[in-house]
């Protein structure tokens, strides 16, 4: 009795969709224009069309498949299948769970896509090892999601796991979210970015500025790191930031691992090494405790997908 | 079938205990002297001896008790029944749990006190209408507990919940941990009476020099804040701190509520009301999602027998 789950990963542009295992191995993947500008009731048919063309093109049973997992952007409710507030799609308290279940006679369970991806690298990627983790996406903004024993922790209203929100330096740096401080206003690549470009404007003697202004992105610091004091400075910077980001999660939930997304991880042990040796230091009871072990995310564009069908699977 | 908990409190000085139904209600209680100064063997023979007389003074049926869950200050893997480590009865990794079913016949469950305290609160105190509570023990240091769906989450090795190790202010005040700027380090009474000697030491006008300083206590300030100006400030900045962590917990778990308990809470409102208006306005999202509420404990004494007992109704 093979079980079979529909993972969708709803972006702006593009719905994506795929057939997955029990073991996480997507089977058959596919995918659709979102059309938002033609409204939601047509992003609905788009998305229940995709859900049933993976049935029919995989010729699987309909019975065999346990149902529709999908993320979804915004603030989501994911216990009623509502989505409460998405900017992307001018939505607001609207139920996509069941007007897509209308369609394709499938049951559905939705979750926010940050959350979704976590599940997924969770699940079937690098803390596939590990039952409970906390994973961080360090992009624009930083993301989190919360595994507790192979199950999303999302809060009440699916409105927690805001882990990029969790103030470590009062008064510190402003944050997109209106306050002062938060990790994301340290830890995000918007923030490094920020902090290069600071650094290269006071220290105009430092090589970084063989770099346009304009140029800069997350790998610029890194990059210098080696030959310019300014460059390695923002890095150790970055990196105790992080670090203290990190250890705060590691005294909360001691989970096995902290999974790190995102660009900046493409940096790998320069990154990884500092930070498992901050967090081995000042996590609280130090060694007298279980391990934290702090690695980085392994499925990159297949997290959607697979954490969306994995909500079939918790 | 009435079904009964035995719910035992390990203290340094006395083992307390009570028979406990499956609404809270406390229907016997007893205490014996810990004697822990003749070892850790006698220890578990006072443990083992009070479950056992509770069964046979209240006459209830030895097979309608559930079973004994106990509250033990340390380091507890309470999947395995083991003090990891306790200062306080110099044990290092002892199974205890196994050494009192051994005694008594009656299964056993066993959690760090202060997290059986928080469950107990939340099970059958100020948080018995949520599902989903934080909770702070703001004393001496400033403890934690978290209830996920009415069950205690510990992390990895019952480990997490370290709560009071969350930095809040990045080379901040260094904290008991040997780490800097936790919020036990701003949100403890230790901090708040720091804080109060330095403004009266500060500041040799301030009224509550009235007060010797080895008199001061974490009342202090507030007993002045109405008329003296540094009281106050002493006040709003602990306040302001303690909302900042609590906003942090909020941000994360967002539970439906946070509890406050520790001598602290005596103060009701004019503390209760300055943290729910920070987190409202501080929280992520703000209005859109929804409230979590700040609270204080409502159990006493009674929470840590409440609490064991609630380790069989998870």
């Amino acid at each position: 009795m093979a079980k079979y789950y529909i993972g969708i990963d709803l972006g702006g542009t593009f719905v994506k969709g795929g057939l997955v295992d029990e073991r996480g191995n997507i089977l058959y993947s596919a995918k659709v224009p979102t059309e938002r500008e033609l409204g939601i009731d047509k992003v609905v048919e788009n998305i229940s069309n995709l859900a049933l063309s993976i049935v029919k093109e995989t010729g699987v049973d309909k019975k065999d498949v346990a149902g529709t997992g999908m993320g979804v952007p915004g603030s989501i409710d994911s216990k009623n299948g509502v989505v409460v507030y998405s900017n992307n799609f001018g939505l607001r308290n609207y139920p996509i769970a069941e007007k897509i279940k209308e369609r394709t006679g499938l049951p559905i369970k939705i979750a926010n896509d940050a959350n979704v991806a976590a599940l997924g690298e969770a699940k079937f990627g690098s803390g596939k090892e590990y039952k409970t983790t906390v994973m961080l996406t360090l992009g624009t903004g930083v993301g989190g999601g919360i595994i507790i024993d192979g199950k999303l922790f999302e809060g009440n209203m699916s409105q927690g796991a805001e882990l990029g929100h969790v103030v470590i330096e009062k008064n510190g740096e402003e944050c997109s979210c209106g306050n002062k401080g938060c990790l994301e206003a340290y830890a995000s690549a918007t923030a490094l970015i920020r902090d290069t470009k600071r650094a290269m404007i006071e220290h105009k003697d430092s090589l970084m500025n063989e770099v346009p202004l304009d140029k800069v992105d997350g790998k610029t610091c890194f990059d210098y790191m080696g030959k310019d004091v300014y460059a390695k400075r923002v890095v150790e910077e970055y990196i105790e930031n992080l670090a203290i980001g990190i250890t705060n999660f590691a005294n909360i939930f001691r989970p096995e691992a902290i999974i790190l997304g995102g660009g900046v991880c493409a940096q790998g042990d320069v990154l990884v090494k500092p930070l498992q040796k901050y967090v081995d230091e000042h996590v609280y009871a130090g060694i007298m405790g279980p391990n934290v072990k702090v690695i980085t995310a392994t499925l990159q564009n297949s997290a959607g997908t697979l954490g969306a069908a994995a909500l079939f699977m918790e």
